[in-house]
């Protein structure tokens, strides 16, 4: 590790040593608090007399731009504000400029939840309970992956690991009845990246893509990245309106098991009707299955790609909402059409997922701890839906009706006709009770309502808080 | 945790069942060896009289397609092969079927190393010894992180943790000459992920791009997937060949440091060119320093992004070559001009990356050990470097020449002229004695010799191994 300073034999040593310090400090590339090299190893890198070195650290505790703490070296003073060096200029006209506006432009409407804190009751939406995060299952596995870290070649599969891809088939085709073997699972970093992806290998410049609406607000900003014409297909009680698809589209993206954000189901019937439509078209159909692992009532519906004989289906999951959003883990079964182009697509965006988590993700599951966890999830989601559909049928009545959902892990609730409330200005007011409430309006234009995720209220946080947004309309 | 099978009241239900079963086994979807849920929890899943659950049972261990193993359960038993259902149709007709062929030509040159086991003695490129990894102090991160793995809201920030890109930054300034601070960085997935975003941000279809040649293969594929027009400009022993840079380019990727794959440092002079045409031109330029933490002799260069005054150089790094390529942490320092739109393409691209490995790598780099570790890491290369050139100078010297670098963990080596030898046959050949050669005409069209990376092969080793290559050509 060597501090970076160029010696030129033939200027004055002491000299360029003195001015390159003093740029390094004054440019804040040293910051306040660094330590410098002790003299005689600086002296050493540099070739320099240590005697060099020592004079020009004197000069620069004269400047007061660093001190010297007894027994333990130099460092870096603060500056005077004024003393900073002006940064790198920002306004250098760019070839690519109005390219890049365009992609400062493009909607990333989950970008600015990040930057909140939660409040004390937070209904946020596609956020799990921490509490139950299988600490100790992950850690045994954790530990035994680790061992492995840095071993086999430069690289791993950019399809990710053979045991993790076993996993993720028999998982799904138990559960979900997805048609599939490990061959046809491509690891991807979230669900997004499995989106960006087929985005990206199934429209250019000009084609047309169909998303519902209101719908998954990421796959807007993919969409227009690619220069893609976008077509808006309404959703009603029984899911997308396939009737009104149109036969142009090169790709679907759908939410058939628990629509987002409005919760219905994707009937049989137009589970049908869409296969029907992509096999006339030749459209690609993605299923976005985000968090159709909580189920509550009713038989689960067969998958739309479980249904398609065709291969005309690509199916994305994700671990982010079953264990954690930060493993950025998730998984498209890819239809055997797509598989090389994909697998192209994922190799070129960024070779390979991390294998120490696929490692331990893919042990998690081959000793049937993933099951274990998804059961007490499930158990645990059932009660706060309980509790959410208690709040919504009593002290909520007056104002706001919750929309049915057979699964998922946040609901949909409308104002009720003639009830004239602004859902942000009532969001501002419940944080102010320590409540996180989310307009549905960010998500479906024109719906007057609220998204309730049940991730992160534990089921008494649940009645607490509706009784005080209860008592914040009344 | 559900099999997924579905029961429509009005229809005979053991039948059904039988049915829904049979087709789970026979398509793989139950895969060999699963375990049947007990029929007790199955029969209340789906609400059906036990025993109807158990009549299907019996009828599947009729048909020999389940077996009960005494006090354990039932199991699928191996299927005769003819019994396996059709999978999937893969000749469906795709509205993107051009789309999907072009992204399945694209070149993905790094694809197949890693289906290939490393030989005993392997000079490929780009990995690191694993025993170099820390494993102690990274296992001691690990541990402290993993308590934090679930907390927090739904999302880290796109660009990375705020720890991680302190530490970048701090470390960049000091050893790199890098300006920049904390919020410059875009933590992304390995160095292959920034440039992913640069180029989707920088270039669209028919704009021209610039790289080296020969150069680092994996950027092609990224321009030709943007639809971009490609300019070859040659680099000769003083680094790119500035004169040749066509004024229309939009974006230049260069590695400046360590050449890919030649190993030559670029001249001061040609830097100052290169800043001075991107000036005029309005180019941003994509300084690839992979691998220059590991240096031999002379003083560090300046980086091109250190000389920059005039926010146009795109620095990025990577900890692939430092400590792990599974690891999957690079990262770009973005010139100011360019951030938002990176950071609005990290998170259409997934969001971020997962946190857990970027809390232990703030971890790291804050304690030091990073620092610690590249010291380690230098050493050990130094000695692995002077055996390589040992070899070189004396039993290979008739055939090939070491092209001089003064940076990084791989060199180039040509054969001399009059030397009439086919490297991928001499690869082949050398195969056989367990060595693992790299002919450098993969990376560099016309250039025949050999890409000799050593990560891989101790120093006693590369003694050893290079005997074994000059036995083979004497």
């Amino acid at each position: 590790m060597v501090l970076h300073i160029v010696i030129d034999r033939d200027q004055p040593l002491g000299e360029q040593l003195l001015r390159q310090l003093r740029g390094l400090i004054r440019s804040g590339r040293l910051a306040t608090g660094a330590q410098l090299p002790p003299t005689r190893l600086l002296a050493e890198q540099l070739g320099l007399a240590r005697q060099t070195v020592a004079e020009a650290y004197e000069r620069l505790t004269l400047e007061q731009l660093i001190e010297a703490r007894r027994g333990r070296g130099s460092f870096v003073r603060a500056l005077p504000a004024a003393e900073a060096e002006r940064p790198v200029a920002t306004t250098a006209r760019l070839a690519s400029a109005e390219r890049i506006a365009a992609f400062q432009a493009l909607p990333v409407p989950l970008l600015r939840f990040a930057d909140n804190p939660l409040a004390r009751w937070d209904f946020i939406g596609g956020s799990p309970e921490p509490a139950l995060f299988p600490h100790e299952d992950w850690r045994r596995h954790l530990h035994a992956a680790q061992r492995q870290l840095g071993q086999g070649g430069a690289h791993a599969p950019p399809a990710g690991l053979a045991a993790l891809r076993e996993s993720i088939a028999e998982h799904l085709a138990y559960a979900r009845g997805v048609r599939c073997s490990a061959a046809d699972v491509i690891v991807t970093q979230g669900a997004q990246q499995a989106f960006d992806l087929l985005i990206r290998v199934l429209v250019g410049p000009g084609d047309v893509a169909a998303i519902e609406s209101p719908g998954y607000p990421p796959i807007t900003g993919l969409l227009q990245a690619q220069g893609a014409r976008i077509a808006s297909v309404p959703v009603d009680e029984q899911g997308l309106v396939t009737d009104l698809l149109p036969l142009e589209a090169k790709l679907i993206y759908t939410t058939p098991a628990h629509q987002f954000p409005l919760g219905v189901a994707m009937s049989m019937e137009r589970r049908r009707a869409l296969l029907a439509w992509a096999a006339r078209t030749g459209a690609v159909v993605i299923e976005d299955d985000y968090d159709s692992e909580f189920r509550f009532e009713g038989q689960p519906r067969d998958s739309l790609q479980g249904l398609d004989t065709d291969g005309r289906v690509a199916f994305v999951g994700s671990f982010s909402k079953t264990l954690a959003p930060s493993l950025r883990l998730g998984y498209v079964i890819a239809p055997p059409a797509l598989r090389d182009a994909l697998l192209h697509a994922k190799h070129l965006a960024d070779v390979h997922g991390p294998s120490l988590l696929q490692n331990v993700l893919a042990r998690f599951m081959a000793e049937g701890n993933y099951r274990k966890h998804l059961r007490r999830c499930v158990a645990e989601y059932a009660q706060r839906r309980e509790r959410l559909m208690a709040g919504f049928a009593g002290p909520l009545a007056p104002w706001l009706t919750l929309l049915p959902a057979e699964a998922g892990f946040h609901q949909a609730a409308l104002f009720k006709p003639g009830v004239a409330i602004d859902a942000p200005q009532l969001a501002a007011l419940a944080r102010r009770v320590d409540v996180g409430l989310y307009p549905l309006q960010a998500f479906a234009a024109g719906r007057d309502g609220l998204l309730m995720g049940f991730g992160r209220v534990t089921p008494d946080g649940i009645a607490e808080a509706l009784g005080r947004v209860a008592e914040l309309l009344a």
